[in-house]
């Protein structure tokens, strides 16, 4: 057995003697028995739905990432891996360091939240390392968004709390920096010189999934409210999506055709910045928020990419900072100026450096765990294929695409 | 810049300016938290999980008419394009002219139903004409769907109120017939002439989009039920279904073999027969309608649509008049015969008048404001590519397919 | 008219027929009315999402099955066929033979995961008989699965229930054995040599298909649980399903590359074995339990594959028997450890023999009657295509690809 595999079996073997020794704490100690939620509780059965809608814009996220022609698998064993790891490290902190007494539907929500949030974020680094150091960042991230978490829920850091119902900052704004953070530490410039093709139908996924993310959106953001709160979320929420939908094709053709793959990310804009603002503002507000979010996330998408990136020297091939970065910021600046306080924006800020330095001391792990990466987004580095023989010129290629 | 860009400018610019508005009015009046509804109330948790649904459901309709190679991602965003701008208008006439009063889930599933409505319409005519007359369409369309709706529920209006509470008049045949009026104004017959290629995986995605319909279409029916027939109508509308399934291939196979494109539309004509009749029938009728509704769609697909579409000039590609136009009639029908009163039947014919009029006009607009078309049915128009650039005989081609 | 033509004519006719006299009974009797289930009950509004839950993931084993690039819509068309007729005929069962009493959400969910099971078990053997057989097997099934269900949940036949909520025994094994059952009866070994290509898409479909399974499994797991025990199946759901998430990846690399033939199933194992298990474990048991049957089943899918199905001389391309079949016997073997009674895994057995015997007599009449076979698992035998015509060395291959 070589020394790869024999780590490999030992990681394994570990994750299973800890889960064994955790298992036999809930056998004598009957604790998981005492700490499970009572699921005739009107809001479990609320959110139990809530839950599993979130898993759904969780997978749909890999699918809104998946656009390049030879890079689809991994993008969906990343966006797995990066979730798992994440997950069970967050509800091990949560139930471990944090206390969380009861394991309920709002605990499994907030750790779907965090494993979502590091999907977003490593769009902005995806294809730079290596498949196993998702488990890694995963592990790392888990720990960062309890911190982050901690901070803007917890009344006696700030004395007040964010206004951040639907997670501009908490989720996209982390998402956005600490991926960016990443990538700084890993500091991967072959990403700008890929050429980056796709398919028609790699994008056609792609607008499956952005469609569905936008339809799916009130589930996240009202995911964890009051009942007496979801019908406005659901109202603000899907109004500033039609805005982000109608500014965006507008943006997009003033500077002429539409880029499917700028479409389909700033569409979602909207749900973005309306995070924050979800419960201050009525419907024709959210309208008017989503109509800037689309409109100001398009322009980035095409005039602060170029220089952003190339001044990082990240190439952020998904336009995370686009969508969730710029997003996430206009939610908390539209909430500050609508309810007249700049608690939420101080919160942004504080997160934006947490995150960034955080990041960034894990992307330095990264690099320097990484060794040498022959492709960047390739699927051939990580996967077996069974596809026919190519035959030169053989007609059924046309028929068959 | 140029005038078109001013012109789209100038759009956006309304756009954002009414909105504001709009929001100043809340935001003084506080109009919005009076009018919004409580979501702790049950109808309205059992309506948030509906509303999303019938979203997916308006979503999917876009990947059920993805099949022509090079016409994925337009469909997509006419889709879109179509939904935003009624979903929005609609809201808009309810609260200014109809006076709704509380912004509820039920409204806000309203709206979606009519978005739906529209999306299936624009089957018949999509592809000849531009992009940016989806909008225009939608806007025209929600004050149309406003005025149907008024008719079919308002007592008032014909004494009485229509049987349906599925939609097989409020929805499918007033998209069909919508739809056939906006074409007939078009009257752009090179639709005709246009081979409509398909391929393998775009037809797949038709395969899950009519799936996943199947599936979703008890939400839809029931949507607006009250809760106590719930239960009947997720039963009528299966086993309807299950009918339409077993019918559609058998009628099929009597033909030779089975094509996917009418497979895939007729099987769901059983769930749009049995909108009417929905809490009508039990079980075992709602299965005698959903057998004898696929078996006369796909008749009417394999020996109407020819001689119709040639007798009209209008080529509905997608099929919609065999699905929802047939399917609805039928509903209308069943209904009467089953409840013994032709006022059903009889609001069917002063849907389908009130629709190809106002449809018709609609369409002579886009006609005229339309412009050239150089192709139609085409992404090219709309969309900028990444594709990789073709090698001749590439070896790859085969297996990339 | 063709004889053949007649034939199938004939059975609509008859399906029709049978269907009209039921109705009229229901209309007669008014025993429809009578018997359905009141949609107010919060359980059955509880139970309505779980409902289409299911069928959700029904649809979805379709696209897990779809990575053959020559045979995509068959999978789905066999997949509608099988359940169609196996959900019709259970729910007739009910009825008529087993007198269940008021139709409610709980019994079309008994349906449709009697409909899932076979999907499930056709994968063993699918491609290797025609078309109009999958509805002869799902009649067939629904009598067996009614069998079945009968024997696990009725407490006079052992004086005891079995312990499986989640259905690893009553879904899982009796699919893979029903299955394999099937295959054995039509002992057609041309599958072996059949080249089973795959294409860059349909695989990415698969990646749909099981990420989305994962996500949704809960609702199927928590379909008929009592309000009380819902919170805890989600828990150890998701925990399972995370575990097997994780080990599958890591047993996978520690034999070289990620096959996602394998990755894609085995990934589901967790949510399999969790089943029988899933209210008699906490979350870190459930993580435990998902960590080892994930590490078996790629074992399985690695070893056990190449000999078990050489020496059974069936095919089982779908790998159905290392997912299915071993995350059931697991399943039963780890509730029978952890209550410590060996009465479930018993049943297991006794599951195991009824469904291998009917499978295979099943099987016997599927191969008497199916007839010559031109080519097995292709699209080409049952659909007309419109692809675009092949010009040999086409440049557009490779960018429509």
């Amino acid at each position: 057995m070589e020394k790869k595999q024999m780590a490999i079996l030992a990681v394994l073997l570990i994750a299973i003697v800890i889960s064994a020794v955790l298992f036999y704490g809930e056998w004598v100690g009957g604790f998981s028995w005492v700490g499970i939620s009572d699921g005739s509780n009107p809001q479990e059965q609320y959110q139990f739905s809530k839950n599993l809608d979130v898993w759904f814009m969780l997978m749909l996220v890999a699918f809104l990432m998946i656009f390049i022609r030879k890079f689809e698998w991994g993008v969906c064993l990343a966006t797995i891996l990066s979730a798992a790891s994440s997950f069970v490290i967050y509800l091990a902190l949560q139930q471990f360091v944090f206390d969380y007494g009861v394991w309920d539907q709002a605990l499994l929500i907030k750790a779907v939240i965090c494993s979502i949030t590091l999907v977003i974020a490593i769009g902005v680094f995806l294809g730079t390392c290596k498949m196993w150091q998702y488990l890694l960042v995963g592990i790392a991230f888990a720990a960062v968004y309890c911190l982050v978490e901690y901070v803007l829920a917890n009344v006696s850091v700030f004395g007040d709390f964010a206004t951040d119902p639907g997670g501009s900052v908490l989720v996209h704004l982390c998402a956005a920096y600490f991926g960016i953070g990443v990538a700084l530490g890993i500091r991967d410039k072959t990403a700008f010189n890929e050429p980056m093709y796709t398919t028609t139908h790699s994008v056609t996924f792609v607008w499956l999934a952005s469609m569905l993310l936008w339809m799916l959106w009130p589930s996240f953001v009202c995911s964890l409210l009051p009942l007496e709160s979801v019908t406005l979320g659901t109202i603000t929420c899907y109004m500033a999506g039609i805005g982000s939908l109608l500014s965006t094709y507008f943006v997009s053709i003033m500077f002429g055709k539409v880029n499917p793959l700028i479409y389909t990310y700033a569409m979602l804009c909207g749900p973005v910045a309306i995070g924050a603002p979800l419960l201050s503002v009525g419907p024709w507000g959210a309208l008017l928020i989503g109509l800037i979010a689309g409109a100001v996330s398009t322009l980035c998408f095409i005039y602060l990419q170029p220089w952003f990136t190339k001044k990082l020297g990240v190439m952020d091939m998904m336009g995370v900072h686009n969508l969730h970065g710029v997003g996430g910021w206009m939610g908390a600046i539209f909430v500050s100026l609508i309810v007249g306080s700049m608690t939420t924006f101080v919160m942004a800020i504080v997160v934006f450096v947490i995150v960034m330095v955080t990041g960034f001391v894990i992307g330095l792990v990264v690099r320097f765990t990484r060794g040498q990466m022959d492709a960047i987004c390739d699927d051939d580095t990580d996967f077996v294929k069974s596809e026919a023989p190519a035959e030169g010129a053989e007609p059924v290629a046309a028929s068959e695409a």
